[in-house]
């Protein structure tokens, strides 16, 4: 099964931690910057106007699993795949490969919300939204 | 069941994001904080020779499961319990409370290694660091 | 000259980076992190509201000199002064002590402002906020 | 007066802080990434082996100043310059611009040491470096 969006990055120095490695909670940044660029491959953006009202997306869960470390100015290929997109959900899987070895795999499920001063307010998935996505599935397959 | 440990942490500024709370991968960091604290409060280091050997706890998987957002300068209660004490690895569950809410719980599997220049050699939890944790875990019944 | 507060703050792990020690853009969130503390201790938040209006305070200079590393569950003491209290800015400096050894100096400069969607407009500092820090600078001569 | 070096880099949302725009301290790392980039480009490495010893480069000052706000997804031109090259120590400057406007000016001095394990140790940039330094800043005249 192939991905929907593919792009490289970079380990960098303030990553790393004392153990010289790339420290476990920055998998989670990068999942993250994968998930946007994802996005604006599709013409859209994370944080989005919709009938007036900010639409945003807090994760509901997020795990990673670690196989080998990564390294300073090591090149990872970070590789993302839809896996369920829900009426007000949407669940997506994080490769990173390090010279072709699988060194961690993530997951996040985030809901879709209209964001107010105080709250955050489950929406189903705006449909101009859900098309795009739907597409990159649909390519990827 | 009660808890091993407790802290309490406020939320930083640096730690919040555009939406205007606490982003999902620094909960990975604070997850950190508290079982470094836990080992402090137990006489241990995170990082700690042993036999002449550097040992370090690199993660075999992380996750967090996100119930309500915390914001800006909110005190959060951080409540962690160990949930399994292997042969190599320790897992660990940590409750964020605010306001007696559940606002978020994590968990993290861990696995003692000695570090070397170039890798991480996966070895049994020393006695001396083993007996502490088990000790912990009996106090918390 | 004495300070006009003090904390204490242990180095984390994650603050770490390869070479072994805090990694230096770490210095300014713990500056921020302290001056947060300062406003809190005078029972103000730095994002407030006034008149209405959300005042923040972005920083106009940032500055930092290190003069010896720290290092992981290193304890830190944390000492701010208010160097200038302008009319629309203010000016404070951080020293960071470890066993009594200057380690580094941060200094910062922010600017009042009225925060809107798109942009952030200087405002002299209003007159409770301005009491406040003027009273703390009285008590740290 | 020519850079000599130039890269592109979009603001991320991990980046951002509850005001809307980057926080202060993120400028930091961005200009160490602009700073490693560079090393890369002349085909060095900011840690490395000279002599069986390891090298590494303290921060000696950083500074930042900061001239207007930068957003989520905006993209920046980050521009390097040397501006003094000493016997010890390296200062390079680093403005950041956005459309065309310059939006902030990082400034770090760092110092060329062998690093141990307790200690860094100051000594002259190795040849090799120096000269593939000043080559850079023959170019950019």
């Amino acid at each position: 099964m192939p991905y929907e969006f593919e792009m490289t990055r970079r380990v960098q120095f303030a990553e790393t931690d004392m153990a010289g490695v790339m420290h476990f909670a920055n998998y989670f940044r990068l999942i993250e910057e994968v998930e946007h660029a994802f996005y604006r491959a599709m013409g859209l953006s994370i944080m989005m106007l919709e009938g007036g009202a900010e639409i945003g997306w807090p994760r509901a869960s997020a795990s990673c699993e670690y196989f080998a470390p990564v390294r300073f100015e090591q090149e990872m290929r970070l590789c993302l795949r839809v896996l369920e997109l829900g009426n007000k959900s949407l669940t997506y899987e994080l490769d990173f490969f390090h010279d072709e070895t699988l060194v961690a795999r993530g997951k996040i499920t985030k809901v879709c919300c209209r964001i107010t001063e105080t709250a955050f307010e489950s929406i189903p998935i705006p449909d101009g939204i859900r098309a795009r996505i739907r597409e990159a599935m649909d390519k990827g397959k």
